[in-house]
């Protein structure tokens, strides 16, 4: 599979998953992408469980209310240490989000399907903090997102995008340009 | 070319670069590719400006100092808008990371090699705003980064990780398990 149709054929999937699970090797080569991200300065201040033991898979569903991804026969929790790059320079939400990237085209290249769950999870009632506690994740570490993976049970739908003509210019900012160069 | 060599073999370049131009063709496909990055609510915050004109390309190479690929033939800059997701919430950095990453594999795929440059020009100096003020960048709008393109002159090396599996965990943080599962 093209690279290339893998990223422009990207989506979130937020439907339901075949109760199918998924091998230990095809998690590890999804964080193994996770891991492949650049970071500010090097500092790899991303890191990575996964979850496929159904009983602890079932206690951390159970702390995210509302529920997502309750048919997931496997999650990828990422991790962030917020390390300082430089001075008070600090790139760990760069750090993570290239990870994220890498992580949602590896499961697409392997058959799976995803969703981006940072927003849901780090929200003012903390399910984030609830689910570290529950699985002993010390304090300088912060859990900032949940990936599902699994196969997909329903139609994978595309999100709708603003034309791509609309997000991109050559050599200036010219409104006039847009899209015509 | 496999989607996860690609990913895995991916570094940061900050060598010299050939003489030779980037047809604008491929110049679309890697802002296609960051186009084409989830963002939180689907905001679509992330756009971007391919510099090839030689001239405007050397007025914003001696904006930028200390200097940074002086020989590549092309530089994407990356534009981001702080809009609200929902509430409070803002997710414009996780957006153009993805992005930028997704643009990394993509030049990587079509033969070029890049550097993510964020820190050097978002920095107190503020160079960013330099290159945006030159060009006419709006207010709301705010240069994060630079992605040269252009094939490497010299060899490329990788940098030094981390060893993956101080990286991963499965099913919880006991640092015992580390690597073991």
């Amino acid at each position: 599979m093209d690279i290339f149709d893998i990223i422009n054929g990207r989506s979130s999937y937020r439907g339901r998953y075949k109760p199918i699970s998924v091998p230990r090797e095809d998690l590890l080569k999804i964080m193994r992408a996770g891991a492949a991200a650049p970071s500010g300065c090097n500092k790899q201040t991303t890191s990575f469980i996964a979850v496929d033991d159904k009983k602890l898979l079932a206690e951390i569903k159970a702390l995210i209310e509302p529920p997502i991804a309750v048919t997931a026969p496997a999650f990828i929790l990422v991790l962030t240490r917020k390390v300082f790059a430089y001075r008070d320079k600090c790139f760990n939400v760069q750090d993570y989000s290239a990870a994220i990237e890498n992580m949602l085209l590896a499961v697409k290249a392997l058959g799976y399907e995803s969703c981006w769950y940072e927003g849901h999870i780090t929200d003012d009632d903390d399910i984030a903090g609830k689910i570290a506690a529950h699985i002993g994740v010390p304090d300088e570490y912060k859990i900032v997102c949940i990936l599902p993976v699994g196969i997909a049970d329903e139609n994978v739908k595309r999100g709708s995008k603003i034309p791509f003509e609309q997000r991109i210019r050559f050599n200036g900012f010219d409104s006039a340009r847009l899209g015509k160069e």
